[in-house]
């Protein structure tokens, strides 16, 4: 099991954002459950991945696997209920990435970043650039699976 | 996306169930959604897969897909909260397939049969045989995945 600790925040519509590699990025989820539990399905550029998670806040567990693009192909049709479609582009921060979602479709409009961490401590310690806007790491209507099922793009 | 219909009884302790081909079988749960979705893994033998059903009673939507025995690994200790260990037996039964599930771990004394069928009428129509014993498709605590996460083996 890996332990995820990142924190999110807004990028202000209009605002520039650091140049960095852009792919795109479409996800579905398989299952929602409780407590914030989500397994997932991915597609990266050409590759292809499982991830579970459990857990909430700060510090998730997280389990990823590869998949090949039949075994995509097999998964894709059961997340028709929860998918979402986005540009990701991911700027050297320092010791750290920054990792942009520009949504695409009826979340259209929202645009957020994410900071993976090693441990707590670090997540503490870090101070966002001027170009990040609101942290929303907390606030539930920006997790994933909450946007995967929302109609339109919650309110900043 | 596969629509599995199926009806479920007991079998009862003692009884006698005819032969057929037998096979361990080993499944853990990713993810436990409301309305009975779920994402889960199963290793039957040498086989590894993949399932994510959703939806309750006799028609469920189903979706599969096999997988190798390192991603199996990558994903089973995301199910540590909620796993099932079983001896299965597949009984001729006519035009059908009486699957026969004997419950082993904490579940031990438990033993069902599940028999699928391929439209609604078919499952209506279908008699069960004498070693059947009370049919529990609705009765929730005896549903897979309220099984995998429940302490011991539910009251008949």
């Amino acid at each position: 099991m890996g332990v995820e600790i990142e924190r999110k925040f807004l990028v202000p519509e209009g605002g520039s954002v650091p140049d960095g590699r852009e792919f795109e990025v479409r996800q579905g989820y398989l299952v929602l459950g409780p407590e914030g539990a989500e397994a997932r399905v991915r597609r990266q550029g050409e590759e292809y991945s499982l991830t579970v998670k459990r857990g909430a806040g700060l510090v998730r567990g997280e389990w990823e696997t590869p998949l090949g693009a039949e075994q995509f192909a097999d998964l894709w049709p059961a997340t028709e209920h929860a998918r979402i479609d986005k540009t990701r582009r991911v700027v050297p921060l320092g010791p750290h990435e920054a990792v942009v979602d520009t949504y695409r479709g009826r979340l259209a409009g929202l645009r957020t970043v994410e900071v993976e961490f090693t441990d707590p401590e670090a997540a503490a310690a870090f101070t966002p650039p001027p170009w990040f806007g609101p942290e929303v790491t907390d606030r539930p209507e920006f997790k994933n699976q909450r946007l995967a099922a929302a109609d339109a793009p919650p309110l900043p």
